[in-house]
């Protein structure tokens, strides 16, 4: 029986598994992928003590210090249902048998938010891309589309403006939200062009993504691009399907936190991006799984 | 007039000033010395990314990062007095002229309370520490006294005593003051001794702490015991004095902030050890400090 098993190897559940393995408790990570989104994610120059420093190298740092203390993640696994029994857990689901422990803390982030058009599942991985760092080399030189309006596809332009030759933003509103710094940047681009009120409507090619088909919301007049490469930056999704009816969502399907992030079942706690925490930060997830690891450490250690 | 007036250039200070630096709002840092508290620590091995950095190496990482970035600090500087002029506020203190700006960001964080006994000063950070959660594992199998009689006491006792060979509990008091679980463990540790009416009279040592010295209240003798280590777990002090009648302190003296930093007073904002977060440690305080910067842009962002 474990105290703590922590669902999600993010920066909120490798921080708290740092905080639980230094109080020596007995303790294992359960997660599709380390690092999670980050690892997908552009160059962080926001985290406080790395000047700049991608995703997938700072992941990479936590892992290997949660290690070097001691702490076991099973990788490639997927939670499928998670059981109370008496005042214990038992967590199901494909990568390891059964396992129980005292508490359950619950850091499974989220997942980005599909377009529901024509073509996007057909060329997801031949066009198509939610990550700009993994895939964003392959568009040297060539035209690609970001759909979106938010900090994330404002972010996602300027890193493509470096090599392609050409990008679109296809942009649902009238205005794109985000740093003014890199408003500004985007404005005074010549490669980058925003188009304004555009519905994505279809994705089309052959065997890759050749062109895209959006509606221009004002005007009702369906047009195309010829585009290489698309990425899809219209937010995300909560992991948490598989709590339902487990512990109490938001309207959002985020999991209901109190400030020590409490869920309303004792023994439950949930970090991160998962929570109804408002701003969605490497740096703030990482706060959050230090602060849920010390209240779950309160919870076990307050247990005869 | 600035955007941001940012109180206090700790963990929390020093994010929110780069993550509102990275939105072109116009602040500055005032602070008494950069980095704060954390730089009298020794040694960080639980901040996500680092596997060891002292804290003075940390607050020049991040102070570096922050200047860069183009964020100006104010070193050296003490706030007497914040008041609220229409909407915005003005803050006066020793280190500059009056300065005014649409909001303020509270960050000053909170300082141990002292024992006020010789050695003190002299050994801190060198055997002495206010923070199990930090350092306690620096001292695996050697000894190491709690100076203390509650809660916070009683738990890091227990935490100690995973790992450690010896822990003394130096009580003033008769009793100790805990959860019941908890004094149950410590009754029935035995590596735990609880040394009861107690007063502390002298810390003693050559580079590092060697022995404590106190004085039993009730035959007045004076004795000493070989420790290692020794934590101050007297509580903290919220700097937080300038602030009477002009934000709500909780009944500890701390900032009462919401679930995304706001203060009672619109357009004053508070992150860190200063608050009512229960939990207080730098990664959290980073976390917060985010939280806090990102709710106060909002704020100046949707102004006017």
């Amino acid at each position: 029986m474990y105290d703590v098993i922590i669902i999600g190897g993010g920066p909120a559940g490798l921080t708290a598994a740092i905080y639980l393995i230094r109080k020596k408790a007995n303790i294992v990570v359960i997660t599709q992928k380390v690092g999670g989104q980050i690892v997908d994610g552009p160059l962080m120059e926001n985290f406080p003590g790395f000047e700049k420093i991608t995703g997938s190298e700072f992941a990479q740092k936590v892992r290997a210090q949660a290690e070097k203390l001691g702490v076991k993640i099973i990788e490639g696994a997927e939670v499928r249902k998670i059981t109370k029994i008496g005042e214990d857990f038992e967590v199901e689901g494909t990568g390891w048998e059964k396992i129980q422990a005292k508490s359950i803390l619950i850091c499974s982030g989220k997942s980005p938010r599909k377009l529901n058009v024509p073509g996007e599942d057909k060329f997801m991985g031949k066009g198509i891309s939610p990550c700009v760092t993994c895939d964003g080399p392959l568009f040297a030189d060539k035209s690609v589309a970001v759909i979106g309006g938010g900090n994330s596809a404002v972010s996602a332009a300027l890193e493509l403006e470096k090599y392609t030759e050409k990008v679109y933003i296809l942009n649902l509103g009238q205005n794109l939200i985000g740093e003014e710094v890199r408003l500004d940047k985007i404005k005074k681009s010549a490669k980058i062009e925003v188009i304004p009120q555009a519905k994505t409507a279809e994705i089309i090619g052959s065997n890759f993504v050749e062109k895209i088909k959006y509606k221009e919301l004002v005007s009702g007049a369906e047009k195309e691009i010829a585009v290489s490469g698309i990425f899809v930056e219209i937010g995300w999704e909560p992991s948490t399907k598989y709590l339902e009816g487990f512990v109490e969502l938001s309207p959002q399907k985020e999991i209901q936190i109190s400030a020590n992030n409490e869920t309303n079942v004792a023994g439950v706690f949930a970090a991160g991006d998962v929570t109804t925490t408002k701003y969605k930060q490497s740096v703030i997830a990482c706060g959050e799984g230090a602060k849920a690891a010390l209240s779950v450490w309160d919870y076990i250690s307050t247990k005869k």
